[in-house]
């Protein structure tokens, strides 16, 4: 067992004994060199296109990574579940946006977030949702709302050019005195599909010109809009200009992986997260090495199958995290993990002794992160690991 | 958040307040009932054959569980990580083989176990790992090893034929003192893609064989070998004959699932687990609805996509857990999942308002009830939740 990590999300310890090499495996593995350089890159772009920007803390799910992402201590932020609104704002993140479509028994979590001082705003698509938190939150402190836009066919969402919903939605919000309409909010989910650069930009500017439009919408009414919100790595990363934005949200950019290497969003050698994993065996005839890290560990998300270049469970770098040329984990059982060479050739020549120890770059950081409770913190090449961060999971 | 559960895995909790209505969502939710039937089919079984059972603790990773599959309070039972051992064992579970290879960095703990009283075996399938399993245990108390067998290609074990290597193996266990050979072990891991019953029958008998011819090769060069071990839900519930096997490993036929349903394992009305979801909004257009369980809460597993019928992230039910026709979720983000008719139906007749509670039943146990910290068990279509386990996860 690892040493056990304080169970408080307050800080991380440093332990100058530990190196990679003397971790129990299979474990998370954080480059903070790699990852203050993704978060210092999309901040730079984010400034010279003036808008704000309000992390996505779902990714990481953990205070440490927070506080380094975040603008202030305080926020803003996006969270994707209660559990992480509640744990972030125990922790003194108070300005929190709850970006997935609020369900009626979900509003009381909300509320009670609100009357603890923590300013967190809520997502709906519909006039029942609408009417649900009108009536659920405290008319001497509505509960601030988004209207969730669908620019690209996606998931959820109201059509932008939808001006009886849209202006029905803001009608009903303000129907019962316990909701305030706060502005309007939009997701490019598709963007994770794009292959090109200029697809990209084009879905950044989809993106883009749905919220505002249904922004104008709603202002053209007569209805407030404050916020003007669009988010995800790849167009926050491709946006040419964000007019009429106010704020992005951002999370997988923080780690980065192999999805959005493939989609170009960043190159392989940005990717902060890797998994340690330690060799347990072979089939030699077959060119496999077989390593203690299978889909437990890596998670079962396959995301680069359906790209240009199928990374398999992960790309296998050596112990400093230097990808080894060609070498991906093809088959995962729950426990064990097969290594060959990308496209089945031999890997006659592959030969690391049992209990070398190897890491893999995962196909999706949200994913493969959940599989794990904490963060082993290295600096760039280094076998140190200079912290440990928890990391927490649930709803 | 859901009532706390208590953080000791040592029993269940009963809150007759708690319904399924209740609970905040999304959550895992176990039918007692079902889970009871398929641990009685599964040993009527293995008692006809003749066979002791070493149920495999890895799905369901809960101590409530764990002493109802189990034959004893002591076990027998197998584990696939340390931190299994270590939990059970502090609960009492004393008879345990750790089945997946062992890495020389493991041997420590292994050996803290054993001092602590435990009867942990473990698992080679190389020379390299007998000798550091033979240096890092104590000659007083050697640590029991089992030579892993590749009955079918699908991952670890020596050839069932080698009869060199077998013998090495053998050999160098008795070379330091600190091991002692206990048998053979063997996983037909390929069963999980047969697609009749034919191909399964055929798949137990292939794994039978394999194990037993390398129990004879041993024992015919002199080696003591106790224990023949065999383990997969599929072939355990096919085999005709297990002349010569000792002992069946099996783990996810406590819950069963999709794939298994889809190989013919179980059927639909056999599976035991499912994630509790709330509807949060709807895409009428497209006869989308929008639910609070994305693959965070089902995991990333999609094994059913090389089945015969893929059932996309999972088979949807009412809250009772009776399956609606021909709706499953075709789609998942990270904490939304979208529910339409299988092969694409318009699905224009669905009608669940925002707020409907849902049941999705998976494709892999295993992994879907790795994304949870608790189980809520039901007794059949009852609404109550008569109980709580703790469910554990890492290494």
């Amino acid at each position: 067992m690892n040493t056990p990590h304080a169970t408080s999300a307050t800080g991380a310890e440093s332990d100058a004994r530990t190196t990679l090499a003397s971790l129990d495996t299979p474990c998370l593995v954080v480059d903070a060199v790699r990852m203050e350089r993704n978060i210092a890159r999309l901040r730079e772009r984010l400034d010279k296109l003036g808008v704000s920007f309000r992390p996505h803390l779902k990714t990481a799910k953990s205070v440490d990574v927070s506080r380094r992402v975040m603008m202030a201590l305080h926020g803003p932020a996006t969270v994707s579940t209660l559990l992480e609104a509640e744990i972030f704002a125990q922790a003194g993140i108070t300005d929190l946006t709850y970006a997935v479509g609020i369900a009626p028994d979900k509003i009381a979590r909300i509320a009670a977030l609100r009357r603890a001082g923590v300013d967190i705003a809520v997502v709906v698509d519909s006039c029942e949702q609408a009417v649900a938190v009108a009536a659920g939150g405290d008319p001497a402190a509505p509960i601030p709302v988004l209207i969730e836009i669908d620019c690209d066919g996606h998931r959820s969402g109201v059509a932008p050019d939808d001006r009886a919903l849209l202006i029905e939605i803001a009608t009903a919000l303000g129907s019962g005195g316990g909701a305030t309409l706060r502005g309007v909010l939009t997701h490019a989910g598709e963007s994770y599909s794009a292959r090109a650069p200029s697809e990209l930009e084009a879905a950044a500017e989809q993106e883009r010109a749905a919220v505002v439009q249904a922004a104008e919408i709603l202002r053209g009414a007569g209805f407030p809009v404050s916020v003007v919100s669009v988010g995800s790595t790849p167009t926050a990363h491709f946006a040419k200009n964000l007019d009429g934005v106010t704020e992005v949200r951002a999370g997988v950019f923080v780690f980065f992986d192999l999805v959005q290497a493939g989609i170009g969003a960043c190159t392989v050698d940005d990717i902060a997260l890797s998994v340690l994993t330690t060799v347990i065996g072979h089939q030699k005839a077959k060119g496999w090495t077989i390593v203690d890290a299978g889909w437990m560990a890596m998670s079962r998300d396959r995301g680069t199958a359906s790209q240009a270049v199928d990374q398999g469970y992960g790309v296998v770098c050596d112990i400093h995290g230097r990808p080894l040329e060609d070498l991906i984990v093809i088959g995962a059982n729950q426990e064990h993990g097969i290594i060959a060479p990308r496209g089945g050739t031999s890997g006659a020549g592959l030969d690391f002794p049992i209990g070398t120890r190897l890491r893999i770059l995962p196909n999706h950081a949200c994913a493969t992160g959940a599989q794990h409770d904490r963060y082993h913190v290295v600096e760039g090449t280094g076998d140190a690991v200079v912290a440990t961060w928890p990391r927490f999971s649930g709803w």
